[in-house]
């Protein structure tokens, strides 16, 4: 690994490649002109069905980290933490909130950015040259009153089916984990793919977790103290723009990654940003997850061997947003 | 149905009657003085791997209302309906944004009760005589900083399992509703799973879903312009404070409906208020789901005549929450 | 007062109208390119100045709603009430905050749309066929990230001097009221100031309060408990199209009412929305203040006489924002 | 300057030293049982009236930092700063927004602690063993629903009269500042006080301004884009708990520092916490303003020498706030 430079296969200039990969891999249509799915699509009730039959023990991971004050997020284009308040505690009594026989209540409401924790990029997220999933005019359909086609809630229901774990810091990495800035090319996966064994073949409709082990190296950091550092935004190991033809020609529903975001970092052109992003969103049509934490599921993966599981990801359903906040399970 | 009088066989005294059934049905100490999951506790891996193999066409349901400034509420104890706004759109050049080769991005927050839609009550969320889940001392367990003990966020990984609809509203309601007002007894739950048959006995681990038929009265409301009315807190169909003993023998690990509070409403005391909770929650320990949609469900459930079906309804992990908005997905 | 018949001196299509007052009244260049003040640009020192010395006994009157959940909003356009809840109260101890010597600490938040109770509109709140103040384009100057050259910020110094009451509720009205839909004409305004007196006489660079009554007539149906009915967007009386050369020639540097927004409502036209807003706000720069609760200065006005007055009314300074709440304080 | 000892004047233990202080120095029930004012009754109408004539030139001045994001806080005890979204933009048709005549508007909302910027903390926001002013008892008056009794909408109209500013960085400092951990005594206060001149002999009902000048200091990290550092609560000159009789005794109103928190940083016994605040608050009934920008009004004061001017300080009106954030205005 690390070894891979994008410049030789893409070229110098990140807008071409961008441009080259959009046409190559986009899904414009694919699903009629009104979809607001995506490569969910892919996810069918038959997928689903065959990921129930996955479970053998019972077991549940949940792959979300905590929701609260003490969280990555650093003010950087105003994603901040979320902010948990009390409107009423159990310190008031049933007297003092006017509530009779012997009844109080605690109650609470919450201030986040959408995109501040674990979380789901809905397709209205990004743009590339201000055009939006499957053709649209950005402007048009995501507005100040948010995504007005392709908003999370339509995503409710279908985010349930065949979860794979990818976990290429323990396959290919040193220690479980790969180093900030190391990219994940679609050889790397393949390999990690072939490693595991038979349980990580990917199919078509599967939510695939790529585990890099950025976030165990950076939990080590919370324990001794040393807070998030660079963990929303910084350095990162992440999948290579390379891969946007693997994630596109896999079928694949959804890729969702133990990092910010999803993509290595610093990205592989100088002064890039997010490039697989812009190619992912708007032409692939593919759900992106990012901030999952996999390590429990991974440690339990690499004792079975089996890396193939019910997944539960659905968002919540806010109505036309960009994003949403998920607590995705895994069932073993 | 209509006619069970609850001072018949408890009393005039609904403090008493509390009293009384948490005396007969509490849980405390039953999974040891540190428990934070309460009946959760019954879902246990076993429960959870039958539970999937119930899944047989794939099919997935969403079981929550939308999230957005037109839901139920309408600020009685500060509980507001979410707002969300955009920090940037698709309106906004890659340009304006300062990013590199025609990205752009729009990105979104929210504000929120957590009890203001879809949701589960937390252990934490209740309390009689200012004592909360297991005995412990609401007003140290519970204070500003939130639910240091029973959080919501004990419940990340469990809450996927077995989920069986009991459609009152269409067994035994008219044209498949009851009427506000309206108490639902353990009898007309248990007459309810006969005439449904088999597919809906219920068993340890379960997650009850009761279908009232009140959301499919309110969405007629809402389609003829006439808003939610009293949904949020006003006369409601529901259960009967006489089902705390059904709820906790039949060892069930959580109990949802389509309407604001679970309980009847008004309540079946004049002058009490949900003292049903007051019972579930600190003494038995059950998980409440509030405000779920059960409609498109219960239309199939109808159809195909089977009422059992893998439920994930995981909440979102807020740190010390004591309760959580929540997006259930039935799969059949 | 009620006569005034907007189509006999403006005509029939009020984007015709708008477009000639904006045409006779613009200020645009004004106070050169770079204006981020409008009208303010007024109130100088030497206004300010001239208005300290009308203070005579030192008496101090808020002109400000309260800011709660019990405000007259109800959702539209998400316009929420603010929504006030606490992090620490003063139920919490000491040792449960893990402070020293006896020390404990309440601490709050707030979410609230900056238009929700007494407020500024800033220059950046209304445009006109895309065009903001001063002729900017307002697609590049009011984004996601707010508005970027007119933001409220620019006026935290300055919008202290005279105020000026005009009472016309009292003056013209009914028991000291107008009645909703009832437009107040420019003659209104200067016979209310020919019976008020000298002290009311409106010069260069003072913010003019236009009570019309109506928020007295809302607090008794509050008072009643029959909350805020329409006041937050329905009928109301307010000034007529027809005052925007007024509010121009009389170079005042604001004009603020006891009224959801200023203008009359329904506006003059059928169909029409706040046309007056249209001129006022990108074409003359004139800063408009909203639900201002004006009785009891209003009351004392009319005891003594004295129309005239200092006035605070200095917006928070939150950066990038198109309005501010604001508690204007008027000293007699 | 810089070698005051604590411990010689009030001993070893700050918690006698507090109850010492409180003793002596106490204001409960000097103004009725009822009062919800505490030293803010020290600022009467005729001192108002005084302070208007002040007022020579009419040049004004904000003493406000700015709200948003880039903010002094980092989520300690859930400060976190000011988030403000756009709910519509200038990027927004009259088309897109269903609005005629070619009107667009646009609207914006805010969530953030109370004293996340500059601020008054109210007197309910600190309390000594459990007691809040005047002697009431805090867990019955300050809950989850916020002060009930003295909330910051009681100071909605009163707090406008004569500020004074002491600048103890320019009196006593190096350059204009004092360094970190520095303590400000009465002795120092009286010192500056003689070296600035008459216009700075203060008074009954006076709110003062003390500029230690670290706010100049951590402006030039900005500048050099270092951040805030430790400017919310880390080391800070500042006022020394021996002041507590100056404060009193002077009878003054308010008093405010251009720091986070008043009292000197590190405070003076160790693993003491806002020893002064202790007393100040439920003792004095003093109002404490925080993070006020006093630097270009001192720069002002330095010029001509004049150190008095009218102030306009009101509080936001939350309903049952224990602090508000605010906008002062200085006019000279």
């Amino acid at each position: 690994m690390n070894g891979y430079d994008i410049t030789a296969e893409f070229g110098e200039d990140p807008e071409a490649a961008i441009a080259d990969s959009a046409k190559r891999f986009g899904n414009w249509n694919r699903w009629g002109a009104d979809d607001a799915l995506g490569t969910v699509n892919h996810l069918d009730a038959a997928t689903r069905a065959a990921a129930a039959a996955l479970v053998r023990r019972g077991d549940s991971f949940s792959l979300s980290l905590p929701f609260d004050t003490d969280g990555p997020q650093f003010g950087w284009k105003r994603r901040v933490n979320p902010v948990h308040t009390m409107t009423s505690t159990g310190m008031e009594t049933a007297e003092q909130m006017g509530l009779p026989h012997g009844l109080s209540v605690a109650d609470d409401v919450v201030f986040m950015p959408l995109q501040c924790s674990t979380q789901w990029d809905g397709l209205g997220h990004v743009f590339d040259h201000g055009v939006a999933w499957n053709g649209r005019v950005a402007r048009e359909v995501v507005t100040g009153e948010g995504d007005q086609v392709t908003g999370i809630e339509n995503l409710a229901a279908p985010v349930v089916g065949r979860g794979v774990l990818l976990d290429v810091g323990r396959a290919l990495g040193e220690d479980g984990e790969l180093p900030d800035g190391c990219p994940i090319t679609s050889a790397d996966l393949e390999e990690t793919i072939r490693r595991q064994g038979d349980s990580s073949q990917v199919r078509r409709g599967d939510i695939v977790l790529v585990r890099t082990g950025q976030l165990t190296r950076v939990r080590r950091r919370l324990a001794a103290g040393e807070g998030w550092g660079g963990y929303a935004g910084g350095p990162a190991p992440g999948l290579s723009f390379e891969t946007a033809g693997w994630l596109q020609g896999t079928e694949i529903a959804a890729v969702a990654t133990d990092t910010w975001g999803v993509e290595v970092r610093p990205n592989e052109w100088p002064g890039a940003m997010q490039p697989l992003h812009q190619v992912a969103l708007p032409h692939i049509g593919l759900l992106l997850g990012e901030m999952w934490d996999l390590d429990a599921l991974a440690a339990d993966c690499a004792t079975d061997g089996v890396y193939e599981f019910f997944l539960s990801a659905q968002p919540l359903p806010f109505t036309h947003a960009v994003g949403s906040p998920v607590n995705p399970v895994a069932v073993k």
